[in-house]
């Protein structure tokens, strides 16, 4: 991972200078100042203004150079016109960082971008870090230092919050007062010019205040930086993204299975997924998860306590335990004879436990001392609806109490009410227990631990794909050629040789031009065969009537040859035709699908299911991004699939070769990594057999740039 | 629809009496009095206790026979040991309805049942209808009344809240002073002995006040009942369901395709969609849901227009427009050129606009005015982040004026943020502006509307299905006869002549039991054929070797006949074989499932999909209640699944014959509908054909009992 540790003084800085600092209240250049002052910010500030003596009573300094001291942090806050020359000024200055609120740059068009290349340049020269453009800055609540325009200053907490949108980091930080949640951290990633989400999630990493890193963004810059970090960081702490522009309509082009199988969302959760980031679907569920992770621990498990004053919620609760894929705990029989004697005998004594509607809190407490000892739970839920008797400030002292004496076991609340409740709920928040309104937020919750649980599992990465004696410049050879004649897509022919030179077991396919050289061919391959019309053009050629299998003698070849033609002439009158290619008849096994498609962001995508026909309308697939696959991996993304029941040996037929498909599935990821002009490559259909398999049409799609 | 208007007296009663009413405010006799008092009851209340004079200043009456009149509803809270006799008491009183919120029935074991027994036939034999016993009571803010133990009353507003939970019924009351919703009425079902969700379903419907109906329910008593009422109420008030108790165990017998791939869950959820009740997954939903169904009116269609004052919400909101399957609207010229005039050059003037983080209420307002009246919207959102300039409340203000001028288009907003917007969040709250925190609640909001207004687009019902000249003779005759032999399995040659009798193209299929009968009437049925084993038992037949297709001669027959008999004997050497049946071999199609499984709460429900051996791969299933089916439902139920992409002609092959399958689903409801004592029925595989179809394999199981 890169050493970031130069970030640290970003956070906790011990001098700050504005520049563009002004006593206009309405300005954004006060606005910084009097935060950075009421942030309780213990540093020294410098206001910088050329046109100002003294700004919310500290002097102003006309430009950066008359700085008594070099500044940690700069603080941008001019007009865009001027920003750039402010910048240089600072950087020479000694700035070590500069945070850069002023919009008006790539956001804006041409010009704007022109400027924030010239702002870079500045940075680079002077090896300081940017912040920005177009953000509204950062607050660290345990620095204190609040260096930003935001209208507040959070309180503090373990959630680090980091946000392309700066609108949203203004939302969640006015929302937080009204559910009071605490923050270590805001950042506002702005136009990302240098600083993006892996910094700041390095640098999160890091931080001793910082339980649980948080994320919304847009996209990622570099994909593969991020991956790297990701998954080291995400070892150590959570990460829990929103990662909005999912319904995008820059769809893929369709030119193969895998590239129409494969969404434009799909690379983004797939690289969550291979680094172990989770993923949050809504906003109210971004931050239901923090809730948990900024003050619980990981279960050991995934089983499930809970505990209601009655029937209904502990329904609700109990569906959302299935559905989150996590389990009802059962208790030890230890556990039942407790609860036998001492709840009232029409309680329900098993999971969940209703301690009826007239619990108070000695019995909510005693149920709890009970479940938090039982080896066979992992994670507690309480759910408290408001009955007359209800006692919600004391039952919360004692699952505060609990929570204390069990800290191994997380805990969490749904107190289903309101006014009634409140006092429960406000202690509950202050003493670090979460607790949500619903049952179903709060399984959620406890369900985001668990998931991160089997994420901590997994070690950071496995050795990685290799494979000797893969022929590379046999490939390269190839492709070069087929470079060379501006072709995107290689024959048949050719892209079963591109296989076979890594070691995957493509069927010996043979071009052949004319008639008697498709005679003469079908001799070295053999009785039966299968014979498929040879053009660069046409994708589906079952459609077309351009294969025909089976081929049992020369005279059924004469006659095929004969018959493929006339069916693709007939379709496709302009096409080229390069003849026929014919192919060694396999014995039939279950379909599957291997492919890979080049994402923008991440490189190679790498797709497996059932294959066949029906590909696209099953869309049965398993993705991982090839950049860092093991063989773990892999053996998961089959284990995902509909397809691997197949495999395993469905109704009484014979297992498929699992070690067979997991070895080419990985030398696809090799091929493809080795050789990123590599657009698109489907093997479709791959019939695996009890022994081995075969790569019975490889299609290969080249970037001819 | 049944005749309920005789429950307006329950919830607008003239008089009510409380039998059990307390002195002592511990009591729930107590806190029912004082909760008819408090609600502004303008009728009269009636306490009914033998040792009291007076309580809360009222005279007490020692018992039912001895009040002045007869109370329109008699609320019953003294021990469940006394609950009948006092049940008794009132309903020869002349009570119309009784309202048992007493606990100790049905819930609690034998004892209470036989208790709750005894109450329903006290209410049955004087005419007299009953809520609960065990429930919390009911509310009607319009009446008003409180006829409850409640802690508190609700606001006044256009939700109606039924729910089998007393707990919920409690704790969202509670919950709504927190968030400030109103309800037209609380119904807590209890142990729902005589009045069920539907009755309540029904009567919510004739209610003015009530907009939308929203239930909690854990089961549903009289599913036939429930979906004569629901279909008749969805087209003239919206109904939102969460039904809970889905990760029920209960699993269906696993003896049928059918069987196994409808999970307990799936009656249910196919009730709902037949219906036109909108489902609702977790209790946030539920009550995001309400909120624009009480104020707001059902779109015209599906394309959402949006505002925003910032980037990442836009993306965010627009994102989920994708994921709801709504639209995002495409906004006229007149528009466009509008908001080009109106907006800063900076501003997005196409769909999501950003209005800019500097917009006041005027920008928000003019974009407003020009979007709310472009003909390609039917919907909008406006979403606001609070910065600096940022005027919520004279922005909500703009908000509902728009709202009024156009109330045909609903229109909700989410207010992202916390105290800083919170003066246009009340007002919105206040003006019926449904009023989220984040996107996500707020478009899942508007697609219920969006989802409501196709249910509108249905008629109530179709013609029923009805098929001439169906043989049911025929089919007693097979049927009882199987019965008698005590068999649960028909033979696969009496499945297809049932079949048959329905005119259903099963594949005729002869039965025999030695070799040379085979051999004899194979030659009736002509080669080439297909022989099969023939066992009630053997449900697989052909992961067994129980199957041989393809026989084109008597030498092949025998050998097969030999084959299929020594494989058949290995794998289940104890079990009984009948012999074996032939069937015509029939061209190969693509391979559907049609199947019926009985549903304890609602009847069959009819399967349709993908068929063949990976039917339970691939799980590619519509249901449908058989239970008022109508053709468009059967077509729908279609379009539904993958098959039907098959069906249409997938890659080049010919369409499948749609008339003569939606016709062979219908048979199978009306087949199953005129013998419920079918408890499975599975036609798998169904090859479809361009011209007819056939029904391969048709398995039918019948309850013996």
């Amino acid at each position: 991972m890169q050493h970031v540790s130069d970030l640290v003084s970003l956070f906790q800085p011990k001098t700050v200078a504005v520049a563009g600092a002004s006593r206009n209240p309405a300005k954004i250049g006060n606005i910084i100042v009097k935060n950075l002052i009421t942030s309780g910010f213990t540093g020294r500030i410098y206001p910088v203004n050329p046109r100002e003596q003294e700004v919310e009573g500290l002097s102003c300094y006309p430009d950066a150079a008359g700085l008594p001291q070099p500044p940690d942090v700069a603080v941008i806050a001019v007009p865009a016109a001027q920003a750039v020359a402010v910048a240089d000024d600072c950087a020479r200055a000694g700035a070590k960082h500069l945070v850069v609120v002023t919009a008006g740059f790539r956001e804006t068009g041409t010009d704007g971008l022109r400027r924030e290349k010239e702002l870079v340049a500045v940075c680079r020269q002077h090896g300081v870090r940017l912040l920005g453009p177009n953000c509204v800055g950062l607050m660290d609540t345990h620095t204190p230092v609040n260096a930003s325009f935001a209208g507040s200053f959070p309180a503090k907490g373990k959630i680090a919050f980091i946000s392309q949108s700066g609108a949203f980091v203004l939302a969640i930080l006015d929302w937080s007062f009204s559910i009071g949640l605490g923050f270590s951290r805001f950042v506002s990633l702005g136009n990302k010019a240098d600083l993006s989400e892996t910094d700041m999630i390095v640098e999160a990493a890091g931080d001793e205040q910082t339980k649980v890193i948080l994320c919304y963004i847009e996209d990622i810059a570099e994909g593969r930086r991020f991956m790297d970090a990701a998954r080291e960081v995400s070892r150590k702490k959570p990460i829990i993204i929103l990662k909005s522009g999912t319904s995008s309509e820059g769809a893929r082009a369709a030119s193969s299975h895998t590239g129409a199988l494969a969404g434009s969302d799909i690379a983004y959760s797939t690289c969550f997924k291979q680094c172990g980031v989770i993923r949050a679907d809504t906003m109210a569920e971004l931050f239901d998860l923090a809730l948990s992770f900024a003050e619980q621990t990981i279960p050991g498990g995934e089983r499930v306590a809970i505990i209601t004053n009655s029937g209904g919620p502990g329904i609700v609760a109990t569906d959302r335990v299935a559905k989150n894929g996590l389990k009802m705990a059962r208790f030890n029989t230890q556990t039942i004879d407790g609860l036998r004697r001492s709840m009232p005998p029409e309680s329900n004594i098993y999971n969940p436990v209703d301690v009826l509607g007239d619990a108070r809190a000695d019995r909510y407490g005693k149920a709890l001392d009970l479940l938090v000892s039982d080896g066979n739970v992992d994670a507690l839920l309480l759910l408290m609806c408001p009955a007359a008797v209800t006692e919600p400030l004391e039952t919360a002292r004692a699952v505060i109490a609990t929570a204390r004496r069990h800290p191994d076991k997380p805990l969490a609340a749904a107190f289903m009410g309101g006014p009634q409740l409140a006092s429960g709920t406000e202690l509950l928040k202050k003493e670090g227990v979460p607790v949500f309104t619903f049952p179903e937020a709060a399984i959620r919750s406890l369900n985001g631990l668990v998931e991160y649980g089997r994420i901590m599992a997994v070690p950071v990465s496995g050795e990685p794909l290799a494979y000797a004696g893969v022929e590379r410049d046999a490939v390269r050879e190839i492709i070069t050629r087929v470079r060379k004649e501006g072709r995107p897509v290689l024959l048949g022919s050719e892209a079963a040789n591109v296989a076979n030179a890594y070691g995957i077991a493509a069927v010996p396919t043979l071009l052949a031009t004319t008639l008697e050289e498709t005679v003469k061919k079908a001799g070295r391959i053999g009785y039966p065969l299968v014979l498929k019309v040879a053009s660069p053009k046409i994708l589906h050629k079952t459609d077309v009537g351009g294969v025909i299998a089976g081929i049992t003698d020369e005279d059924e070849l004469r006659k095929g040859y004969g018959a493929v033609m006339n069916q693709v002439l007939a379709h496709f009158p302009h096409n080229v035709i390069y003849g026929v290619e014919i192919q060694k008849m396999m014995p039939a096994g279950n379909e599957l699908i291997i492919g890979a498609t080049r994402d923008i962001q991440f490189g190679h995508l790498i797709a497996f299911g059932l294959g066949g026909i029906y590909t696209n309308l099953l869309r049965d697939v398993s993705f991982r991004l090839a950049y860092g696959l093991t063989r773990g991996d892999v053996e998961q993304m089959i284990r995902e699939t509909k397809a691997y029941t197949l495999v395993r040996g469905y109704r009484g037929q014979e297992a498929g070769d699992l070690a067979a498909l997991v070895d080419t599935i990985g030398r696809v990821a090799v091929l493809v990594t080795d050789f990123p002009e590599i657009a698109d490559l489907d093997i479709n259909p791959v019939f695996l057999y009890a022994q081995g398999l075969a790569a019975l049409d490889v299609k290969i799609t080249i970037s001819t740039e």
